[in-house]
């Protein structure tokens, strides 16, 4: 899903130019000479769940790069017609066949660099039966002393976890919110 | 800012067609049947602030379209290259002219309809002299009682603002999580 260059204009075909449009704006943009398409480019949402079963959490082993054989919590990019949390649920039924309650918004995590923004819901599983799609290797449950530290794949997620045990041990949950540089 | 139909492929400029990828994918994405490319399209954050000044918020008349006339808070599409409290503090100088100091994320409303997740963080107004952009008529500080509420341009502006006088009158302030509907 990484994004290539805009090179031709998406209503024309015509190759576009980089330069800041004359409508106000400050930034340049991919302009189009023939038909003055202005093509912006946004950050993107991934959004994804902490789904919970007794004192253990699920992951995923990646079966798809980057990060192929690493494991993650469930989340994928925000697709248009679905809010954050339709998204997370979403993947985590797409990544490990998982059926979930959904809890509250946990972690906003900004990943400035790549242009991401990931948002993390806690989540309640209702079963132990898994079945992962094929982007992933294997769902299973981990307790907090079994999670595989060196093998998880995004900093976004070792993240999100650290914070969702030391929540757990201090007995509330809060919003988590941070920038990873 | 709305974005128009793909039409033509960003890499070569050839007319794509509308299919589901071979990838694994499940939706039907823009595909060029010259170079393959795929062109997803995803949902758009918006990034503001709720600008306090002692018992006063700050407001903007909007001089651009749509709702010209009607008051928001100072908001816009969040940008490549900065966080989301980044963009709504950027916002908030180009609409306003307002110096802040940035608070907590205060709400996260998703407006699937349109594609949007909308993201507010508290702010505190370091004056109360204004210079504002070219996309806003008037800036100006409104009590709770002076607020306009009738002509409040977006429905997400509208909630963030009754729930930040709320939890203002309830002496505590929460996370909120909505879905305009």
């Amino acid at each position: 899903m990484q994004r290539s260059l805009i090179k031709h204009c998406r209503n024309c075909g015509t190759a576009v130019v980089y330069r800041v449009p004359d409508d106000g704006d400050t930034r340049e943009r991919a302009v189009c000479p023939a038909c003055n398409t202005i093509h912006y480019e946004n950050p993107l949402n991934v959004v994804g769940t902490v789904p919970v079963w007794g004192d253990q959490v699920l992951l995923c082993k990646r079966n798809i790069e980057p990060r192929w054989g690493k494991w993650t919590l469930p989340a994928g990019f925000m697709e248009l017609n679905e809010t954050t949390a339709q998204g997370a649920e979403r993947e985590t039924d797409e990544e490990a066949g998982a059926h979930i309650a959904m809890g509250p918004l946990f972690a906003v995590l900004n990943v400035r660099r790549v242009g991401q923004v990931h948002l993390f819901y806690r989540a309640t599983l209702l079963s132990d039966q898994f079945n992962p799609g094929t982007e992933t290797i294997e769902a299973r449950l981990f307790t907090e002393a079994e999670v595989p530290w060196e093998d998880i794949a995004f900093r976004t997620v070792k993240e999100t976890l650290e914070h969702y045990f030391a929540d757990r041990r201090a007995g509330r949950f809060v919003l988590h919110t941070l920038d990873i540089v």
